[in-house]
């Protein structure tokens, strides 16, 4: 597809499956991740953790560790400075437990030594005095009045005497009369549903070397999804401003939106300020399990009503999602999603974000969305199943398209869900012959794409090549995105530009690498800045020529003179024009600043084929094609990569992973042998097929990609097991056991 | 001084001395230098080099190295690309020799190894066979017909039968007759001088970490005056593009001219592609005195004819600068400033560059400058001694002001020569008493000061801090004077703004740190940023309230109404429009790219009181006053600094410092021991009087300061001890031996 919302340019680079400029880098140990900075004299921190699920902090007697050679620093949370502001708060208490340890795992102190061995002895010999307290981590259970109070003083406004104090928010969408809609339904299905807490499971765990001296200047290098998110939670907990810490993100070994806080960061900030030396903080996988985020653990109500020629008629839906002890509030996300995909007359959803004692809550891939979505499509499949209708005629009858009034409040632009539904129907896949315990099922999903505050600078070296500049860690792939775009747009062959992302101070804010908002806005941002250089070398070849600047145009990588003009000069290349910058008034460069809107939402729909074995429960994924509206796919590689491992994440999520806590409110599997990931042999071949239904926000056209294919594969699964089956699971993992027993319940 | 060129404004922080922004990681350590950067998988490189002044490399037999346990890599010259450009392929040529080695420690091949002392090892093993030729190492042999010849074919084309091919380049300036001139004269002196090569004595070798994959992708840490000057040159000699290198300049532990090109980068760059790992090199201290920049060592013929009133009517100099074995034309300095504080109707200077069998000439402090006007202000005292004149009145009578055609071309604009001379006559110094075997002397000087290409970010955070973002490493202070004029111009306090000097990939091409460039260039191009900014923020608040742009002006940090408006808003201060900076448009930013012209050109005049033992021949420092045009003094703690680390340096210079080479064409004195640099007990305080005429050609009226000081020290001490013993001094060092031999040659 070629196309520009400015002016319906052919692509040239755009679009191309360019060689990745990371790639060597990465397969060759060059890349350098959190864990590979040193600095001389530099210390080592480790970090105590509770091993209570809820325990009131008596007292901690350092002393023994401060005593042991080698150690530097203890520091406590009374190291950091609480900010008035709640999100601030929250994270400084989190970092470094205050008053009580509200989770297993939660950090109460950290020393810093001269060696690891020495500050994991240290550790050991901190003297924490504990009170025990009731602790809960069921997200019903914590919302039941009477249950433990994990923060007392938290509760959302709306909280009644039919709610604990552990309720923090509430949310709720909708539009039209309920109560109309679904009398007007033939058949009306009420369900619950719950899913279990999940780990982003990126490989690198959390690292970072941080060095603060007495003049409140520090250096901050540390493994992130947004250096300049990291920079404005530290600075604060520090006491510092904004520009006097500079944050360099390093290469990133996985984030799935469980990069986009901090946990580690302001403890060494703390440390080497105490010990007047920098400090290495690495993470063990059983902290990361243990102490960073997972997504929310949810359970949710679902009421649809359907007409027997399948029109869905009203949709309601009552989540309660359970955020750990400092909840950030993601039930929103899921109550706007819910019915995203419907064009609906009457639609609600309610949510509350409930604390519990677990960790904090993160941001994970779409956070929110899959498990709403997952019980809105698991009716919807049961609907289609018990009216005998097809699941892919039904939603395309009632999906969401330009004009629809989303169920969320906004009135949806050019999407592409009908694409996705069309192409789903169109493809061998639907109407392939299944095998024996085979079921097929599908679902929607959908995700908002975010835009936001974004910096981008270009500079044209004196050789003719290009330096882009960015602010966001390249997650997915966007260092190839931003590149291509820079080279599209200038006119120059794409191994002439160099895309780098550089630290807070080397570039205005930009916000954190999240919502699938970095190829869309940190693009945008790259092709206005691009379209600035072009017109400072249009103005000064103009002079060069003695004509109007305007007379000058910009085409195929070259300044031309137009108009009246048109011929009377040979074009220069931007080469040329760079080679004699020095006395055309010096260095040439493009930059923009934006709060980036318009970014376009994105549908997908998952095709899944699962074949369950009726000895062992085990669920296997034979078949799986991703049909997904990208936009504009800047490089189709990443965009198909985004999509099958979105997809792979989610077959985690419906079949195996969990966070399993025992009585004692002590997580049980913190670890990738427990805690089951898929791997390689686990899955089929994932088939993509890429929509382009470019966004009219865009110059050319792009979308968010990376995570709306973890939203489907849920209900995808859940639905093709129920097909499979004839057992409608409604928790997940449906893990073999768990399988295996509801069959046989059945019988 | 309160100055603005463009508004007469008051300053309120340009001119205090507030904390030094570099001090704390100074001295605390946590400044990272070149050799105290580390990678994974890192390997050690090892530099061989010639034992022999003038030698061709016959064979190269690296196989007992690479067959040595942990050696990775061994490159020659054959690794590098020698590009077509002669300035470029003379760097290739002297980081690795091409067919000969053509001075004592030149680099033959380089070994890469996993650890330092392996590679100790592994260079002994590489076996070189040469063909050992003559050498020359003084420049008047080297300029004489039948001298070895260095490099073939580099001869300048003026050379004729008179001069041997070893003369690389030529220059001549002046204007008037100069026969009319000396007929005028009552007094004519003709005299020679020489003196030493120096080396610029920075307490950091040089050291780098590189890392080059296979993808043609570089990243470099070094030490370093100009990473992009690093990049210009090591892209082409390793055949890359130069966005395709990111630079990063460490912190810089001294430079002083001798960190403006590159020795050991394009080597470990090589090794690191060779080998498939990073490299880090670090040179050793007598790798420093032997294949790192010395200045030139001169050979100098002065005229000057004076009336008996002092009067100058005719000045001539033929300067012959030894450049080693890769000269860059330092002499073109020497022969444009000689004369440079001199208003004269006839005048005349020619140089020469001539190669020798020594290490390449690298810049030291106003490059050529000293030697020259080391030449011509002996000559002038001595007329002055001659004619029994007052030397103060004698430069007084001839000095250089506005509207001087120089002895080097151009017109002088707004000059502080005169100022200078009149506060250093009006100083209690001058007519101080001396007491026994004590000299008074005083010399002018002069640099030109630079401007050139130069790129300043600034980034308004959030929070209303400011982070300025600019490519010149700092090698004197110049992140607190960019600072101070960033947050001069937006009026807001010091301490909210940070400086940061960022990797050639994050901001537009800079030009080198040198030239005394830095403050004013990099200043310039800041307040220009500093007023985007401004106009930007103007530019937002008139859309809140309503009103034209040009209704808005920026007053003590904030944006006020004005003209019919005025009064009718409460002003917004810098940090409440970037609080808000989210809703109206995005991240706020400044931005300035430019060649910068228009850098003052700068005056000195030094006072110097020294005392000579005549039992021993030691001359001691016993009283020094400096008196220098700084234009507007940003920072004057460090304005005072370079005044008296440059005298410093001319000091040791005149009365200690030289490289010592015996009949065998090797260094004999590649050590601080026998090399001997100035410490603190040889040296009085050093008093500093700042002159602030401003310079026209910036909005605060900066000039540069940093290397005018080196220029007179060296006529300043001849003069004080020809005055002290009646011995004229012809040559520098004016080492105890020496200066013994003279005074007993005397009787």
């Amino acid at each position: 597809m070629a196309y520009d919302a400015q002016n319906q340019r052919e692509f040239k680079i755009v679009g191309t499956r360019a060689k990745r400029p990371d790639g060597i880098d990465k397969v060759t140990g060059k890349a350098l991740y959190g864990a590979d900075m040193y600095a001389p004299g530099m210390l080592y921190g480790r970090i105590l953790r509770s091993p209570h699920a809820h325990a009131r902090i008596v007292s901690i007697d350092a002393s023994a560790a401060l005593a042991l050679n080698g150690v530097k620093a203890v520091v406590t949370h009374a190291d950091l400075t609480r900010p008035n502001d709640e999100y601030l708060a929250d994270i400084a208490d989190n970092c470094l437990a205050r008053d009580k340890a509200l989770y297993d795992g939660h950090a109460v102190a950290a020393v810093a030594a001269v060696s690891r061995s020495v500050a994991k002895a240290a550790i050991r010999l901190i003297k924490v005095e504990y009170e025990v307290l009731p602790h809960v981590t069921d997200v019903d259970e914590a919302m039941k009045p009477g249950a433990p109070v994990v923060q007392e003083g938290r509760a959302d406004e709306s909280v009644g005497a039919d709610m604990s104090q552990n309720v923090t928010s509430h949310f709720e969408f909708g539009h039209g009369d309920l109560d109309a809609g679904f009398a007007k339904a033939d058949k009306i299905i009420e369900r619950s549903f719950k899913t279990a807490a999940t780990h982003q499971g990126y490989i690198e765990p959390h690292a970072c070397l941080a060095s603060l001296g007495p003049d409140g200047r520090g250096d901050l290098w540390c493994c992130t999804q947004g250096q300049f998110m990291v920079r404005s939670v530290c600075a604060p907990l520090l006491g510092m401003d904004a520009s006097q810490l500079k944050v360099t993100a390093s290469e990133i070994g996985g984030g799935f939106g469980g990069k986009t806080t901090v946990f580690i960061e302001p403890v060494a900030l703390a440390l080497s300020r105490k010990s007047g030396r920098p400090v290495k903080i690495v993470m063990t996988r059983e902290e990361v399990f243990r102490a960073t985020g997972p997504t929310v653990s949810s359970s949710t109500d679902v009421k649809i009503g359907m007409t027997k020629d399948g029109r869905i008629t009203a949709g309601q839906a009552r989540l309660r999602y359970q955020g750990g002890a400092f909840p950030c509030g993601t039930v929103e996300f899921g109550a706007q999603s819910a019915f995203a995909a419907y064009d609906l007359e009457a639609v609600r959803t309610l949510g509350w974000n409930v604390m519990t004692n677990r960790p904090k809550e993160v941001a994970y891939r779409a956070p929110g969305a899959p498990m709403a979505i997952y019980a809105v499509e698991s009716v919807v499949d049961e609907l289609c199943q018990d009216l005998g209708l097809d699941p892919l005629d039904v939603r395309l009858k009632n999906a969401a398209r330009k004009g629809t009034l989303s169920s969320y409040g906004p009135t949806f632009n050019e999407i592409g869900l009908v694409a996705t539904l069309e192409a789903a129907k169109a493809h061998p896949h639907y109407t392939a012959p299944l095998g024996e315990n085979q079921g097929r099922g599908l679902s929607c999903g959908f995700w908002f794409n975010f835009g936001g505050n974004t910096c981008v600078s270009l500079n044209i070296d004196s050789d003719g090549t290009i330096s882009v500049v960015e602010g966001n860690p390249d997650i997915g792939g966007s260092r190839a995105s931003i590149s291509m775009m820079a080279a599209e747009e200038l006119g120059v062959p794409l191994d002439k530009v160099r895309t780098v992302i550089t630290d807070t101070n080397s570039i205005g804010y930009n916000d954190v690498t999240d919502g699938s908002r970095v190829t869309f806005a940190v693009g945008l941002a790259t092709i206005k800045a691009a379209r600035a250089a072009i017109k400072e070398m249009c103005a000064r070849v103009a002079k060069i020529w003695g004509i109007d600047e305007e007379a000058v145009i910009w085409e195929d990588g070259a300044a031309k003179p137009s108009g009246p003009n048109a011929g009377d000069f040979d074009p220069m290349t931007l080469a040329e024009i760079a080679a004699i910058s020095d006395n055309t008034g010096g260095p040439i460069a493009g930059h923009h600043e934006v709060n980036a809107d318009g970014a376009g939402v994105s549908f997908g729909v998952h095709l899944v084929d699962t074949e369950v074995d009726p000895e062992t429960g085990t669920t296997k994924v034979v078949r799986y094609t991703i049909f997904q509206d990208a936009g504009k796919a800047v490089h189709p590689d990443y965009v198909e990569g985004q999509m099958q491992g979105g997809a792979v994440q989610g077959i985690g999520w419906a079949l195996n992973e969990e966070y399993i806590y025992g009585e004692d409110g002590r997580l049980q599997n913190p670890g990738f042998l427990d805690y089951r990931v898929p791997v390689a042999s686990d899955l089929p071949s994932i088939e993509t097929v890429i929509l382009e239904i470019p966004n009219p926000g865009h110059p050319y056209g792009v979308r968010g990609v990376g995570e709306t294919p973890i939203v489907p594969p849920l209900a995808a699964i859940a639905n093709a097991v129920s097909r499979a089956t004839g057992v409608r699971m409604t928790e997940l993992p449906m893990s073999p056991p768990k399988l295996l027993k509801a069959m046989s319940d059945k019988g």
